[in-house]
Formats: C-alpha cells, structure tokens, sequence
C-alpha cells in the first residue's frame, strides 16, 4: 500500500524505457514518494525492464497507476505542475523545483490533490500536455549542457519535495475551506467553452483556430478555479446560448 | 579549458565503474561544474567507458585531474567537504548538501580553494578519507531506501551549488515577459460581462441579483489575468453577441 504521508503524484507521461520508469521509481522512494502515474507507457506495462531497474523501489511499480490518458491521470488532481525546459510561449507560472515544491506542500496542507508531470524522455512533454497544468517547474540547468535525464529531474524534485515537507510550517493558510476545481471539473469546462466558441464561430481564421484553441485551454488551466468558479462560467456560457435561443437579435 | 568562474573541484574517490565518473561528469556540466579530480580509479584512466557515457560533457574528462592518493587531490584547498551518509562517529560539522554549498559559495566569495568529496560506488568514502574533511555533506534521503548512487550524488550536489551560486532571490512567481493586465483593464472586463450578463437575463431571480453580481465582479479580480487574458475574454463576450445577432436559434 502506498504511505498514507500526504504528497504529490507523479505521473510519467508517455515513457519510452522500462529502466529510466524503474530509475524514476527509485529517485522518488529515495525521498519518501511512493505514488506513480504512468500514462500510455510506450512499451507496455507492466515492465519487465523497469522491474529490474527499480530493485528496492519495485512495490511504487506494483502499485503505480495505468492510465491511457493525460486526463484521466489528472482527473482527481487540483493543481498540476509540468517539469519542462520550454513552454515559455504559454503564459503560465514557472517555479523553480523549491518554489514549486513548497508551493505544493502548502496546497497538500489545506487539502488540495497535487501532481507533477514529466514528459517522455527524448522530446518531454508537448504543448498539448502542458496547456492542461496549472505551472511549470523548470530546473535552473547549465543553458550550455541542458540534458537533465528523467531520473534526474524526478530526483531533483523529490529531493525538493522532501525538503519543502520536513519544512516548519510556515504557518499562514489563504483560502481556507475552499473547494477548489479538479481537473475533470477543469476538463469539463474547457470542453463547454470550446465547443461552444466553436460553434460561435470564435475561431477564425482558421489558419489561427489551433493557436486560439490552445490559447484558451491553457487558460483554464492556468486559472486558480474554484467549483464555485466553474459552476458561474457554465452558467455564463448557458445563459448566452439561451439568450441567443430566445432570438431577436439585439436586446 | 575549465570556466574560470570560481566553483568547487568536484573529486572523486577511488570510483569504480567508468560509466558512472562519466555519468558524474555529466551531472556536474548540469549546472555548470566543470572541475572534476579523479583519484585512484580502480580501472585506469583515461577511461573509455567513462568518455562514452559523458557525451556532451566530455570535456571535464579530458581536463580532470588525475591524483595518487587523496592528500595530493585535497593540497591546494582551503575547506573541503565529504559526501557520506555515515561519519557520524566523528566530531565534524554536518551540513544538508543547501547548506553546505551555501557555506562554499561564501568561502570561494571570499577567495578560498574549496573541494567536496565523493566515494567509492559500492562502500562510500571510509572514516580515514573523511578526516580529511572540513565537514561533512549528508543527503537527507528516505531512511528506508538510502540508496543514491554516485551520479545522483553529484547531481544534488551541483545543482544546490548552481543555486547557491546564483542566488535567485526566492519565493516569487517567474512569468517571463508578462502583461498583467491593471485595474482600468479588469473594471473595464467586469463591467463589459456585468452590462451583457445582465442583458442576457443572468442575474436572475432579481433577489439573487445583487449577490451574484458581486460573486462575478469578484471572480475577475480574484484571477491573475494578463492583458492578454482581458482581450480574449472581451472576445470570447463579443463573440457570443455576433452569434445571437447574427439570428437563428440553435446554430
């Protein structure tokens, strides 16, 4: 069974190589992490190779979670980061591993569910992937010699989560009691607006509807919703169509 | 040539496997380390296994220092440290890897010659290399699962190096190049959703009206909204309003 230590997941999105999975496996148990995510593992699961690699940490194999989906990994999860060297293109917050771990720490403290993505080992995540987090962690590497490995950037941040969690509390807790918006409810209203501006027509030109599309999802994620929050804007969007239903353009 | 910005030499001990000085290598270049002294490695140097696995990093190999015995390795610094999960039998100053490189990016402020140490693969440094150091660097790893390897040491190591280097003022969200949008911008967005909402016949029963007028005005400074943001939530407004104009209930 996994600890029952409050801590962020951390979902493997897309791995290529059962031995940089069971790596990873071994640099989060290193510092007390015990909950894995894999999506869509490239060769199958579970695996062999990541069995082998994982030696002491095989049970985080064991009990990892499979999923075919970036959302159904995120599903139950209020605030994800997304480790990656780019995605500056999207307006989003970029921690530091520190900042973003400490972040988290206070998040878990008032009760939020956290995750921490990071992307398959040759190309890391795809913009598609990181419009769905709520920030970035980039790791402050040598801009000459970049090449941090999956192991090592799942290590860096375990370390800075177990740092961030032995941590005195620093003792001020903002938004308390606040329901704050999972990622299917995050999912759900990305998916409202989308079809709806669609059928508005809101994307147009369509040599810019991709860009626009992205540019609208990541806003969601960006924003900081709560259900509350999520409830309003479907409410917004409803009552428009149903304002447009009633007819008579104009008023 | 190695940088000639001033930095700790990173040496290591009686390493093993050639594979992991050049996976040290590589995680020293990481964040910029490129001072690497080598003594006693048990297969030889130059070694080819390592050249293979330091790739990009190569370099540090061709420039290491390659010392007989520990005394020769330590003789031009002024503070050294050890890497040892062990060594607490001796009476030496403790630091976290943070603190530790803390402390080194103040001495070599203050011009001192500063080295850290790393052990063997399998047994780690011994008690008679530890009494060569100033102090000792102890990782705070899972209890249950303490099992970093070379390579990962070098690696937590550097990066809080990098860090103490830099000194990056914390606790701050980066959003490079953002727009934030003020005040004028988000009053101009509530009033423009606040006028067509209520146009729309949102804000209704009239008794709730107030109330939610108030939950939406809220919502908008609540959220961290770029400029960027204001303009495609103006559109995303004006849009519906073409739609509804444009007539024809449904689509």
């Amino acid at each position: 069974m996994p600890s029952d230590r409050p801590q962020p997941a951390f979902v493997l999105v897309r791995p290529q190589m059962g031995e940089n999975i069971g790596a990873a496996a071994r640099a989060m148990w290193n510092f007390g992490l015990d909950r894995m995510r894999v999506v869509a593992p490239r060769d199958g699961w579970p695996s062999g190779s990541a069995v082998a690699m994982a030696s002491g940490a095989g049970r985080l194999l064991d009990e990892a979670q499979l999923l075919g989906d970036l959302p159904a990994a995120l599903g139950d999860c209020h605030y994800v980061y997304a480790t990656t060297a780019r995605g500056r293109e999207l307006t989003k917050p970029i921690f530091s591993p520190e900042e973003a771990m400490r972040d988290a720490a206070r998040r878990i403290g008032e009760g939020q569910k956290v995750a921490v993505m990071f992307g398959p080992e040759r190309a890391g995540l795809e913009n598609d992937d990181v419009v769905r987090a709520s920030a970035i962690i980039t790791v402050p590497v040598n801009p000459q010699f970049p090449s941090l490995n999956l192991a090592q950037c799942v290590l860096l941040t375990a370390y800075e989560w177990r740092r961030a969690a032995d941590a005195v509390p620093e003792g001020h807790v903002h938004m308390h009691n606040t329901q704050w918006a999972d990622q299917v409810e995050i999912e759900a209203l990305a998916a409202h607006y989308d079809a709806q501006m669609q059928e508005a027509g809101f994307f147009y030109p369509d040599h810019k509807a991709a860009n626009m599309r992205q540019t609208l999802r990541n806003f969601w994620s960006r924003m900081p919703l709560t259900q509350a929050d999520t409830r309003l804007l479907h409410g917004i969007l409803r009552q428009m169509v149903r304002w447009k239903d009633r007819g008579g353009g104009g008023a």
